[in-house]
């Protein structure tokens, strides 16, 4: 099969890889209906250098079940399902808890012999616990929205969720990707007062306001921060959602936050340290959010999204053949496109 | 009157000070009956420089109201109060949020003409929303357990609540000061099923058993965290109640919390930043608590204490005349002491 793989920074090739197949009897096989190129794949597309043999790419998918394995009792070929960016056994503690992403036997596609969604086949371990069937057919035009409970909506919601957004709430989102789009959206969804997005594309900024955001920021840095306060009366807002990941944007989170409140982030941070000082303890700021257990909230989405209350789709501004997956991550890279769909 | 004051590292002395006296219609004069010397004295009494003229130092105290400004409704002359350790209005937004550490004009003991505790009389600001009056005489045998609803009471409280100790909760504290001790106490009374308290000192571990501690781990450093994710199966606690504020005790904090729990933090920070990389956001662990608004809690601590239900007065094991208040910090430093009372 067609494959997308990672070979060094900036480096994305499709090739030619093995065809996956049962290997568990808990597996299944899926034929990818459509994947996309995520922010977090530019982190590693920007940087990381990958194993000998290049890393599968690739962790949203929403596909068709080929076949399952002998002891899959929940999904069955010829089901369109959606994967969520990890897979998780549905059944110990932690996924008994809704921490599907601490699950003590799932993990994360594109490793030990598990491949990456940018493909035209996935081998999907511990199937029972990780896919969730929809009943769509293959061609319905609801599957890109549907794609986005694999990873961004999910994680744009829980961002809102851990940080405790409520009616009546002022929250700031850092970040006008799709995760922060999403995050945006969530607020809105749970009831706050005053949405504001930073962000510096326009076609986004506009994407937000249609989604709930009732003010949007532009400017970067202290100017971004100095915005928020002076919206807020100087105090800064109740739940700030994170959406970047780098330093600086958890720094600005800090910095336009009210006494009281949260910081909440669901950007993977690239640094190892924060300022969590004198300061914030001070001001009782607490810091929540993390990788978003996205297993969790299909279940508790996929209805408005079925439904259309929410337009999940309409992230997507860009789509390539598989074939031009490299295409999708340079439109990312560049800026050039919100999100890319790949299809195979 | 005599006023205790740090002049420089180890050097407290108690001094002849001027007399305070009503100065805002919304003061009151009160006349202390207990002070005590703070874990959080400690810090600037090990390193601080201090202004011109010296610090006034303490911050808790239980008195007598002598005079109150024209301004003053709820406190009346001949009441004995509890003053917790920064005063606050009780009419803005911070305040009726339970946020009085916030309050838009509140403040902090020992600065801008305010005295310190540690002394016979202190002007008290705002009298209003900053003391609660208590119905027991000046001699009455609990004044000692009152005065810790200053603040050791309410900040170790702080921790189990805004931590979110449930029934059944796994909980490690860090620190076997008064703080530690009172978090431990806290979490026993949230129903936490295992309450590990962690310190260095037999008499306070012993007087942490007493109060709901089911397990004591006596050890430092790795060896500490060792003990702690053995006592859980691997995984950690669900909330880890921080009561030092030195950097290795925050590391460790975060070292031994289980995937989706908490570090409610109460010790002082005496760092910038911390470790909160992509490990703690893979674990979705939360940082909260902060400076707590200890005069939030003293009406929904007050009762219990009374009543005698908790015996908060025993975390003193040592009393000093005020003339000798410096000798109440030589005990604490040397750790000779759990916690000193100072009788003016």
């Amino acid at each position: 099969m067609r494959a997308t793989y990672l070979f060094g920074p900036g480096d994305v090739a499709v090739i030619d890889a093995p065809d996956p197949g049962l290997v568990e009897p808990t597996d299944a096989l899926v034929r990818v209906l459509r994947a996309c190129v995520c922010g977090s794949d530019l982190h590693p597309y920007h940087g990381a250098t990958p194993p000998p043999g290049g890393q599968p790419m690739g962790h949203e998918f929403v596909g068709v079940v080929e076949s399952v394995g002998a002891d899959v009792a929940t999904v069955r070929s010829g089901q369109v399902v959606i994967a969520p960016f990890m897979f998780s056994c549905g059944a110990c503690d932690f996924c008994l808890e809704g921490l599907q992403t601490s699950c003590r036997i799932g993990g994360i596609w594109g490793r030990d012999g598990i491949g990456g969604a940018q493909a035209e086949a996935v081998r999907v371990p511990l199937a029972d616990g990780t896919l969730v069937p929809v009943d769509v057919s293959e061609d319905d035009e609801r599957i890109p929205a549907l794609l986005t409970l694999s990873d961004v909506y999910g994680t744009g919601y829980h961002a809102a969720r851990t940080g405790g957004v409520l009616p009546g709430s002022t929250v700031a989102v850092i970040g006008d990707g799709a995760v922060g789009l999403f995050a945006a959206l969530s607020a809105a969804r749970f009831g706050a007062e005053r949405v504001i997005l930073l962000g510096h594309h326009e076609s986004r900024l506009a994407l937000g306001r249609r989604w709930g955001a009732t003010d949007v920021v532009p400017t970067r840095g202290d100017e971004a921060v100095a915005a928020v306060r002076e919206m807020t009366g100087g105090d800064g807002v109740h739940v700030v959602l994170e959406a970047v990941g780098h330093a600086p944007a958890f720094a600005q989170a800090m910095a336009m936050v009210r006494p009281g409140g949260a910081v909440s982030r669901v950007g993977v941070p690239q640094y190892a340290t924060g300022p969590i000082g004198r300061e914030q303890f001070g001001a009782n700021v607490t810091i929540t959010g993390g990788l978003a257990p996205a297993r969790r909230y299909i279940p508790e989405l996929l209805p408005g999204v079925l439904a259309g209350d929410v337009d999940a789709g309409a992230v997507f501004d860009a789509e390539v053949p598989l074939d031009d997956t490299g295409e999708g991550y340079r439109l990312m890279g560049a800026r050039a496109a919100l999100k890319v769909l790949v299809r195979p």
